[in-house]
């Protein structure tokens, strides 16, 4: 199951911000803190990446073989949200 | 037709690297230069974001409606792919 | 202090992670898992910012008033790496 | 002189997007153009970083170790200022 990887993902992530604010408490250098926030940046990315693959090969594909037109134009609209949301952050 | 729309603002996204050729050569406050190349980016985000659109709309309906399971999963990893892209740019 | 409001930013990028966590052991919406994901990431965005404008405030300022150019050169060089992984992630 | 390199990446990027519209009126592959538009927007990353680099290493050390506090916190504004803008394209 696909959602477990995603779960330990998260939980490593929350873990890591947890380590960066015992960073902060004991004045790490700066950089070295942003470093480490950048770090969690780039795991979240790989979780959103994982979560859409999810999404793609589940609800879009039903939504697009399925017969409203509504609902699968709803659904590809979405994505370009996210998408266009994944560009600014 | 969609294309003209991207067709226009790759033109426009073009003259302003031009422009920002010659703040170089004029040697414009570095400082101005970096806000302009990031409204060049921001500019060709938006661009990447209306070509993706018109994908999902046309190849991806196409190839999740079609009775090709290997080229419905090439589709939907494209997707993937240029969305993880899109968050290391 | 600005760490203080540093802090409490993180507490609660966590507590949004934690927050995530849950929405996924209930099977959330994949799109809305992705956004606040993309909340979060924003939300880490701004605290690297505040960060690195405390550190351009006092680390900076010593090293390029310092007399010793090898740390100064070492403090100039880490911002322009922190800004390139910034556009990375 | 560091301009001359910042010069040639720039007229490369111009005419990497006059290639791409040259994609985009032949019909090409609509995630090969994203792909090439995320290719021009890492070069133009570079590009910014390189920007930077010879900023920090000119104007703002004139700016820091110069007599004039409201000059030295303009331009150290201005960095935070381009590095959340980059965080954002």
């Amino acid at each position: 199951m696909k959602n477990a990887d995603v779960m330990t993902r998260l939980k490593i992530a929350e873990g890591h911000l947890r380590g960066i604010q015992k960073m902060v408490e004991e004045d790490a250098y700066c950089i070295d803190v942003i470093r480490q926030i950048q770090a969690v940046q780039a795991a979240l990315n790989k979780i959103g990446g994982m979560i859409l693959e999810n999404h793609l090969n589940s609800c879009l594909i039903t939504a697009v073989q399925g017969d409203d037109p509504n609902e699968r134009e709803r659904v590809l609209k979405e994505i370009v949200d996210v998408y266009n949301a994944a560009t600014q952050v």
